[in-house]
């Protein structure tokens, strides 16, 4: 049993860690602002002993202290960002306070409290528009083209220098897009609610032909622990997808299916890209993954499948 | 003509861009908090017309504001850090407001004020410990293990978000150790004082076989200028160095030589790197700035010789 600080933990992909970690029989404190994540997505954990919630900000680092201050963390989850990177069009302040002044403020009390872990929620995003047909991990430039994905990368060069300089460790673990139950934003979230509003019509960004991998979130969570279960170098960093991709236009096609709609009119912006900092395609390379003895169990397709329809239940 | 922000205007590098600024007939507001700068480097500007010297610490925002409502400006030149890694391993702090926020700072103000370019003196030191031989710019991982690393890529990271989120030019310029008059710090600055101090004994950090490459400040600045002139993509990356590197050992054996001392008993504090972030041995792949027609025109042996010659005469 290890003492587990869960930062985002009430978010999309960081409620599902909780989940895990109770299952695994850890003790958990959670922390989220609740900008994006909801109390909905972990109520039903409230009442196990092992797990406490607490609203807290880390973008300030008040709270961050004040949280750290509480008892001995053996690894801090980081997975509090500002995960709707098409909300950043208008200015870089929610990346610069919710995707990386956590994570500078989370080094800061590692570093004091000497917490020797953190497994952190890094991007696709950190590689900017690539040439590379498959990005593995170490495909340079690392040019990030959004204030999330600069956020994000500013994060991983401050875990590198915080882990070297105090012999901490990071797993530093970058998603694809991810989707399933408790997601709150994305194409695929985006196209349900666009349909409920409008059956007969869909806005499309972009041309519809940005292809992406989209990884299911059980696939993600089990990624997660099994590599957090290997003995790692001081920073180890894998990407994390699935072997395929799925066109937007599919996309909108498997909603459309799933909810039983036909004749649905696709209108579209416009453009390669969906929006200002939107990468439009790329693919994983996922040999390094791979050797580790982890395979997604959903294609992208399939994972898209899946999160529709587990989306519509609710 | 342009109208030049200088940030770090007084420091060893940026004193040098000054006076070739100055030189090529821009207008320039140099900045500098005075922590590692001297205005003895930048006096002799102080009756040009073209040349305004500013004390002000960029780690703090307001001043930033400050001084871009001053004009309009063409093109910032960033050149303000805490050069001097060694002094961060107690902590953070001085690389996180002197290396990293006046960045963040910097690109904010640029923002807001359409100010269109920003020439980013970066590092070797983003690329942490690589294995390739030889260094090129899209060689990954970007591990620093640094606090200096990190914030020089963190920085290099909100520079290209920024970027790419509001068409901005970026020219991102990662230096070796360089070498030359009114340097502060760095192992030829230490010991010609060390020897100063004690002439018959020189303590050396490490074991003296770290072996990195030395550029020459002349050099340097021609490089800068040289890019400067180039039109380039959003965001442009390149190494500036050269195809040699000298041994800690032969630094000591060549100031002992141009101070005229012989017999210097060299004593080693032992291990492979001079000091916890130290990266002790690296070699830049210089082919990209190789085809734009610049080659240093000192070796780093030779770079090295220069310069005790002419920190000698102070």
């Amino acid at each position: 049993m290890k003492n587990i600080l869960l930062v985002g933990g009430a978010g999309f992909i960081g409620s599902h860690i909780a989940d895990r970690l109770i299952d695994e029989g850890h003790r958990v404190v959670a922390v989220d602002n609740l900008l994006l994540g909801k109390e909905d997505n972990i109520r039903h954990l409230y009442t196990h002993n092992f797990f406490q919630f607490i609203k807290s900000d880390f973008a300030d680092s008040a709270n961050v202290e004040n949280i750290f201050s509480l008892g001995r963390f053996d690894t801090v989850f980081h997975f509090a960002a500002n995960s709707d990177i098409k909300c950043s069009v208008n200015g870089p302040s929610r990346d610069w306070h919710h995707t990386f002044l956590t994570t500078a403020n989370i080094l800061e009390a590692m570093r004091k409290h000497h917490v020797p872990c953190i497994i952190f929620s890094s991007s696709s995003a950190v590689y900017g528009e690539q040439s590379a047909i498959h990005i593995k991990e170490d495909t340079g430039y690392l040019f990030p083209v959004s204030y999330y994905g600069g956020a994000k990368l500013a994060s991983e060069a401050f875990i590198s220098a915080y882990c070297h300089m105090n012999d901490l460790h990071a797993l530093i673990l970058r998603f694809p897009n991810v989707v399933g139950e408790r997601c709150t934003h994305g194409v695929v979230y985006d196209f349900i609610n666009k349909l409920r509003l409008n059956p007969r019509e869909l806005h499309i960004l972009g041309d519809g032909r940005q292809s992406k991998p989209y990884l299911y979130i059980t696939d993600l969570i089990e990624a997660v622990f099994h590599l957090w279960q290997r003995p790692q170098e001081t920073v180890a960093c894998y990407n994390i997808g699935v072997n395929s991709t799925t066109p937007v236009n599919k996309i909108a096609d498997i909603v459309c299916t799933e909810m039983g709609l036909t004749g649905v009119a696709y209108r579209y912006s416009g453009g390669s890209s969906g929006w200002k900092g939107d990468i439009s395609r790329f693919s994983y390379d996922l040999s390094k993954i791979a050797a580790t003895g982890w395979k997604a169990q959903y294609s992208s397709d399939e994972a898209v499948q899946v999160a529709v329809r587990r989306m519509l239940r609710r």
